[in-house]
């Protein structure tokens, strides 16, 4: 993998954007290898992600903001700068079904996630075994109506005291609180087991069988406080007919579950999601 | 197209279903082409569909009803025959979008839907020209809030007049009243242009485009007395991204559309589509 | 639709381009809609599609070349610009199968498709009807082996003659010569029905049933002088089953084809599409 | 899962069959739960495929073979009788890559494959880890040009001892031999990582970016004396574009290459799969 400097844009629209961001990089002698830009006419809002070749650039990581402060406030813009070689931490919260955790921990190990994960938080102990098997610390937290404050304190203190950047829901099927997710905005991914908005809240599959539908679907999403309302990175469906039973549609609809997810959290790993308003861009 | 039989049985579930019908058929010398069966061991329903070779089949289809008598009763069977030659008598409701109605009449005329098409009724005059390159009465009723009550009577008096057998809503834009629906139970397929059931009712792109979805969708449906809840036939969906205005998921959709609604009326028109409770079986 | 201009270059990759380019834009007062780049590192080829909007963009088109002219001797740069409202001229070749023709001629009018379709031109007279329902001239030319030169050479005469741009082969039977080819080189569009470069040559739904595959295709490509080996533009596939005869999968296989020649052709008329070795980069 | 019967049968086409195999479970006091034919009528070949409740069914699986040769014989049938909870002994052939293998122990111990792995063998050591954790054997028996013919021995020695059923090919990088592969016809299962019949032979991948495809697929087939040629099971394809290298190909290709060939073993495991000639029925 090339050693490449991501740089994502958003900004109220106006001329000279491009030119001036792509002018930029070209001064301090970087190669763009990619640029993308969507802009949102009814909002009059631009959205950019440009990626560039480190070798020749004659910025160091730290320097590039005192260096692009100018353009940045000129144009109003919200930005962040990462290197493709980063490797966020990233912790998964799991309960019992293990299919999502054992695709992402598979992902990561082989290298398609570009990613640590230092720790696994579960309020079973049914994917303990996995885990170890990777070699990833697995914390058990149960959790109850009563003592669900705590327990989120405890996991709280967990996920800092490993400096964790994103956290991914792999079928964690507690919902969790306001205040919990006010600590990682826009950075709590979950995979939702329908196409979203159809079959909203509990056992969608029941619901998709029960509703006669031709496809079911996932949804990998960004948590916000209503919930499964949050900004979508990516959906798919599959086929289903009279011929799948309930447990059919379960066994097609994990199959779509891990490969939904895992896109989406890789799309976040490298940089390629934009949020605006509740929805999201993707620039792949 | 060969010259075939049709049998779609729906009773409670029993040994000997299978073997009893088979054997009927076998018995009047007649060649199985497909079988095809479901059972809802939730419900405790079967359903069934034969097809067989009319070529050395015993029975003219005038007979087959006194023949099967003693076999239906026996299993208390909901059922009825059809030949596959037959070609039922199809009316179209379109209002100015023309895309699904122009699908439908090049489907007919290539012979891929095997129906007549003597009427085509809409509340706008704007797809007059499309009528008469098929040379297709084309008979315009607009209608108001004011007028409905009128224009549906007069609507129905026409459909019975063209001894009409099923009706398609090709992008129809009106709500048909519960009395018109009333009057041909399971016999009017409408498509939305949604992913039911996400974004009922009204401009479900502009619903799609707004919530920020990944994949559009249509479905093809029964009409009943809910609004966009009837029996599902048939969905597809396509992907779309940021790159998507508003325009492009229209005519994604329209693409959409007319696959979807086209396969739930041949399917329909082949007698391979089974109601039962809320949901279809489609025999494919 | 907005009035845009839409430039395409492809050159040596070299640091500094995009910024030449969006730079270039810029001064001229053009606001930047779209670019799009793909970088082929192994040939170290630069490919590059910007769209603005002209609204403001102080050349008008003929003084765009020799304003460009430094910029693009600079970076040795094969390059084009375009009207987004330009409409090319389009020619239909088709022979006695009428779907895509019928597709192409209901997208050209609805919008869809923007170009002028000023004359279509057959071996067969099957299709004169729904040329004339468009009010499109339909030239039929024979075809034999005796009289191939002679039609081929009338047939570039009438090309001529209505100032012909691009020429769709929508299920054209004949394989066109190597002098014709030339004459329109990667501005002739074919539709093979399957998936290339499987199944190349005759009949290939025949081949797809024999070998038994489990889906079929469609593939929109230019035409080179090597049959069926052309650029690839668009593919898509359907599943088949056991239960698709082969009538079946020529009837989905129409589907397929319509759907994959239209976005082929709208793809080109767009100048979304540019080509190098013997593929295309296509920035949708 | 529920206790059934599954009956397969492949013989000349005539009438009464249904009929009379359907009247047989029925006498012996079975619920028919699935049938499914497919009647060739080129080939005059009629296959069948019958499940039934066990649960009542007078016949033990030892003393079925006795009652049903009458049937059998008189409609000079092919068939075979399997007890759903039968579990066929299987064998996976992995080299380096593991996520075939990773992906087929996962959803044996989740319970999706009705199978026991008793066995796997590779000419490689890296794989040793996972088969550890799924505490499955694995022999590592190197292969070369020279040691080719002891090789195979060895490894049908070991396929013998361990009483094998069936063999996966879970990205085998050795060519059987002809002599191996008539040791066990019809039950070695092979994923090929192209869209057969196109891109035969070694690294597809990279033929498909050669050529410029724009989707990418997998294949899972029987293994022939003909390489890449067998009666295919399942096939699926993935879009591709120019932002895709030959890295994102590999990795798209994984992810298809793990479903394709899971659901082609799992569709042998379940009897679902029949040959004639050199294609497959699946009756799903």
């Amino acid at each position: 993998m090339k050693n490449t400097s991501v740089l994502l844009i958003s900004c109220p629209d106006r001329k000279g954007l491009v030119a001036s961001v792509s002018d930029f990089v070209f001064k301090h002698n970087g190669n763009i290898l990619h640029t993308d830009e969507h802009t949102d006419t009814e909002l009059g809002r631009f959205l950019m992600r440009v990626e560039w070749d480190n070798d020749g650039f004659d910025l160091a990581p730290q320097d590039f903001a005192p260096a692009f402060t100018s353009i940045a406030e000129r144009f109003e813009m919200q930005w962040r700068v990462a290197q493709r070689n980063d490797r966020p931490r990233m912790a998964v919260f799991v309960s019992k079904y293990d299919h999502c955790l054992a695709d992402l921990l598979y992902r990561q190990q082989s290298g398609e996630l570009a990613c640590y994960i230092p720790l696994i938080i579960s309020n079973h102990s049914d994917c303990q075994k996995l885990a170890e098997f990777y070699r990833i610390p697995y914390v058990v937290i149960p959790v109850s109506k009563e003592n669900k404050h705590h327990a989120e304190a405890e996991q709280l203190r967990l996920l800092r005291e490993h400096k964790i950047d994103i956290i991914v829901l792999a079928r964690y099927m507690q919902v969790l609180s306001t205040e919990f997710i006010r600590e990682y905005p826009s950075r709590i991914i979950n995979i939702h087991h329908s196409f979203l908005p159809a079959f909203v809240g509990a056992r969608p599959y029941h619901q998709a069988f029960e509703r006669g539908v031709k496809l079911i679907g996932a949804t990998s999403h960004y948590v916000t406080e209503v919930l499964d309302d949050g900004p979508i990175i990516e959906q798919d469906v599959a086929r289903i007919s009279h011929r799948d039973a309930l447990d059919d549609l379960l066994q097609k609809g994990r199959d779509l579950e891990k490969v939904v997810l895992s896109r989406g959290v890789r799309w976040h790993l490298e940089n390629r999601v934009l949020l605006y308003g509740n929805k999201t861009v993707v620039f792949v």
